[in-house]
C-alpha cells in the first residue's frame, strides 16, 4: 500500500486545536508517518499490534501518543523512589557527611535527578520551539527509535538527528537508516570540559540564533508558566 | 582446539600472590575462562583482536583484566565533571532553592552519585567475599557481557546470574547463552516500595547468611581499610 497523506490529514486534524504553541504540529506529524512509511523498522512499540501508518486506526494511535507526548508537562516531578540507605553509608564513610546532612542530602539528590531528566525533556521543547517552522519535525510522544528530530535535505533525502543533553549520556543504539542514511548526532553540554557546544549544530539547524541564552530564557518562562498552571 | 586447563592454570599462577583475600582466585579465573571456551559470545571486548583462551598470549591479557578488576579500588573518586549550570535554575524555579543553596548541592549530588557507583560495586564484592568459596565465580574485569557471577549446577550446567543494586537500573542486554541456560537476574534493593531483596536471592546462593546487615558490615569495613591504604 502507499503512503495517503489525505488519510493522515483527515486523522490528524481531529486531534488539532487552535493553541497557537501548537501550530504546525499536524504537518509534523504527517511527515513523522512518512518517515515511518519509509523507515517502518524505526518504530519503537512494545506491544505486539503495531500501528500501521497506512490505516485510520493506526494512525489515530501514533497521533494519539503524538499529541499526548507534546501536551505532557515537563515540569519536575516529586520523586516517586525511595532512596538507597546504603548510599547515604557510603557518604559517611567516603566524604564525611553527617548522618542528619545525608537526610538532606537524599532529598536534595532526587531533586536533583528529576531536574535533571526535565533539562533533557525542555532541550527538545526548545528546539521544537525554534525549529517547527524551519522545517524540522520533533518526534516527541517516544514511538521513533532513538531519534529526536527528522528533516530532509535539499535532495529530499531524511536527515535525522539524536539529541543528547551531555557529552556522557548513554547514546541509544540506533542501528541505521535506509538508503545509508545516518543518525547524527548533537549534544548540548560538555561534562568534562564544560561549557556548550551550540556552535556545533548541524549544519540545518544553524542560522536560528539557537543559544545557551536562549535556552535558558525558554527554560525559565517554561517553568513560571507550567508552575502557574498546575497551581491553578 | 580443546579446553587447555593446565596452560590456563600455568598462566595464572604468574598472577598469583599469597594475600590472603586473593585465594580461589586463580580458580575463578580458570572456570571463567571454561565458561568462555563453551560461550565464546560471552567475551565484551572493544578492540580488533580479541584475545583467545586457547593461547597462553590472550590468557594472559584476560588474567591481567580479572586482576586488575579485582584489585582496583571502589573507593568512591571525587568527581571528575562539571555541574551542568542548567540543572541549577531547573531546581531555583521548580524547587525554589537559592542559587546559595545550589552551588552546595549541586556538589553534594556529585558525590551521591558516585556513591551510587561505589554501592553498585560493593554488592559484588561482598557476594564474592562470601560466594567465592562456595563454587561461585565472580566475573570481575568487565570481559564478560552482561555476567556477574557464574556457577554450575550439580548438573555442571553453566548457571549465570547478573547482579544489580535497585530494581530501577537498566539490565545490560543479554541475549541467550547457549543451551538454552538463561541469565537469572538479582537485585539488592527496591527503589518504590523501599527495602531489600535478600530473600530472594537465587537458590544457589541462599544458606550463606548473605543479608542486609552483612552488607553494611562489610562496606563499612572495606571503606576505612581503602581509606587508610590510600591515605599512606
Amino acid at each position: 500500500m502507499s503512503f495517503d497523506e489525505e488519510l493522515v490529514k483527515k486523522t490528524v486534524a481531529e486531534f488539532l486545536t487552535d493553541n497557537p504553541k501548537e501550530q504546525g504540529l499536524d504537518v509534523a506529524f504527517i511527515e513523522i508517518c512518512r518517515f515511518l512509511y519509509d523507515n517502518p523498522n524505526r518504530l519503537s512499540w512494545r506491544s505486539k499490534n503495531k500501528p500501521s501508518v497506512t490505516d485510520k486506526n493506526g494512525l489515530k494511535i501514533l497521533a494519539e501518543k503524538f499529541f499526548n507526548g507534546f501536551r505532557r508537562s515537563d515540569f519536575p516531578a516529586e520523586p516517586g523512589t525511595i532512596p538507597d540507605e546504603m548510599v547515604s553509608i557510603v557518604m559517611q564513610q567516603a566524604y564525611g557527611y553527617s548522618a542528619e546532612q545525608c537526610e538532606k542530602i537524599k532529598i536534595e539528590h532526587q531533586h536533583s535527578m528529576c531536574a535533571e531528566n526535565c533539562v533533557g525533556a525542555l532541550l527538545e521543547r526548545y528546539l521544537d520551539s525554534v525549529l517547527r517552522k524551519q522545517g524540522w519535525h520533533w518526534c516527541c510522544g517516544d514511538f521513533i527509535k532513538a531519534i529526536d528530530f527528522i528533516s530532509k535535505d535539499k535532495n529530499g533525502k531524511w536527515l535525522v538527528l539524536q539529541i543528547k543533553n551531555r557529552d556522557n549520556t548513554e547514546n541509544s543504539s540506533s542501528s541505521a537508516i535506509r538508503n545509508g542514511t545516518e543518525i547524527q548526532k548533537w549534544f548540548r553540554s560538555f561534562s568534562k570540559k564544560g561549557g556548550t557546544n551550540w556552535d556545533n549544530l548541524p549544519e540545518l539547524m544553524q542560522g536560528y540564533n539557537l543559544s545557551e541564552s536562549g535556552f535558558v530564557a525558554f527554560v525559565e518562562k517554561y517553568l513560571k508558566e507550567e508552575k502557574a498552571r498546575l497551581n491553578n
